[in-house]
């Protein structure tokens, strides 16, 4: 028995989010169907992130154990070729039995993309949040520094999260015009909260929009009162795009 | 009667193409639809650039006549009301009864996308061509450069095209590396014969891959023989990003 590690790169458009539930198309559930498929056994692979739906993805990662012959790194291959053309596995490697993706420390980079112009572009209907209006990035980018550093995240997190601690660590959040008409928001920590990316870019959005304060935002995050935070901005816009494993 | 000009941008992906087909779903046919509910008149537009299946717009033009009381520069929010998600007009305004967006001069830009890595992407399945070996991009933009300047492109048209004259001027040619691993081939000129620009593509990606000389792309175009050239690169790949009218 050997375990697999997979790197996942997914559009998230037409998925009811990774985990498996009944009667939906699930990125878990293709993968579970690929290997079953490709290796004669019963397989469920373990991810990494259980993003929801609509959430892309450049690098969640999943494990799945096997007694396949198929060496770890030629999985990648064998596994593309079952698999539909908008879940693709970047890498595949062979790695020890006690490698849990969920339960090894790591760090996590998420990227949320806004476009931000007169109008929509087909190209980004799926894969960024459209905001009509002027954005003042120098200060979201001011406003994303306040967010480094280990504190209690607990006002940037949806109701319904099963955690023990709210307490997470950010190393960096950036905002950059990347084009002109694109906005990119890049964030790097040991974890997030539920929806936790998605509510930092919604209060960052309404810093761009210059509906709240830059000096405000570490008041929010003192109040740890979700009340006081953005709105969750819209999953479309959202990609996972790193774990390392440390 | 007034004849308003439209700025179209589509992701073609869903459509038979530009041109009204029976039984098909085209970029034409669903402006034609939208505009006739929008003014209750039998309303057919003209193209300026009748793109095949598969292939996008930024930039494409259309104009059509109309007794609407509807003001130039507003039916394009009108029409992104009754249009689906991946046809966005960008811009609309009145223009002179005598401005035929064939007809008129212009400078016509496109893009063609490959995406060059080891794996595909899923958020470049569509837009790009996915080619997975080296390519030597500085041979390549060398070989772009030989475009440049009044040719006659017959090697570079597929057969079907009826046109009077195969020569046509290209004004700048470019092949960047805008990612790691995106390529971006640019072209800029007064006209493009029958799939030209993918032709041209097919070509260049032949000198990257290290099959085809540099100094070849002058006598190729010279044998005004189609058999000379690169395969046609496929339709996915290429995006008409503007039309400049003189």
């Amino acid at each position: 028995m050997k375990r697999i590690k997979l790197v996942v790169a997914y559009d998230g458009t037409n998925y009811h989010g990774w985990q498996v539930q009944p009667r939906e198309i699930t990125i878990e559930g293709v993968l579970n169907e690929a290997l079953t498929a490709l290796t004669g056994e019963e397989i469920q692979v373990i991810g990494a992130s259980r993003t929801d739906a609509g959430v892309h993805a450049r690098g969640n990662v999943a494990v799945f154990d096997t007694e396949s012959r198929i060496p770890g790194e030629k999985f990648s291959y064998a596994l593309n070729q079952r698999l539909p053309e908008d879940v693709i596995i970047q890498d595949s490697c062979e790695v020890t039995a006690d490698f849990h993706p969920r339960h090894c420390e790591c760090r996590k980079t998420y990227e949320y993309t806004i476009l931000n112009r007169t109008f929509p572009l087909p190209e980004y209907r799926n894969t960024a949040f459209f905001c009509y209006g002027d954005l003042d990035v120098e200060r979201m980018d001011q406003a994303a520094k306040q967010f480094v550093g280990e504190h209690d995240f607990a006002a940037f997190c949806s109701a319904g999260a099963q955690v023990q601690s709210t307490v997470r660590t950010i190393y960096s959040v950036t905002v950059e015009r990347e084009q002109p008409e694109v906005i990119r928001i890049r964030i790097r920590g040991n974890g997030f909260l539920y929806n936790m990316v998605r509510i930092i870019a919604g209060t960052l959005l309404e810093v761009g929009r210059g509906n709240l304060e830059v000096s405000k935002i570490a008041d929010i995050i003192a109040s740890k009162d979700r009340a006081n935070a953005g709105p969750t901005a819209p999953a479309k816009g959202l990609k996972l795009m790193q774990i390392e494993y440390l």
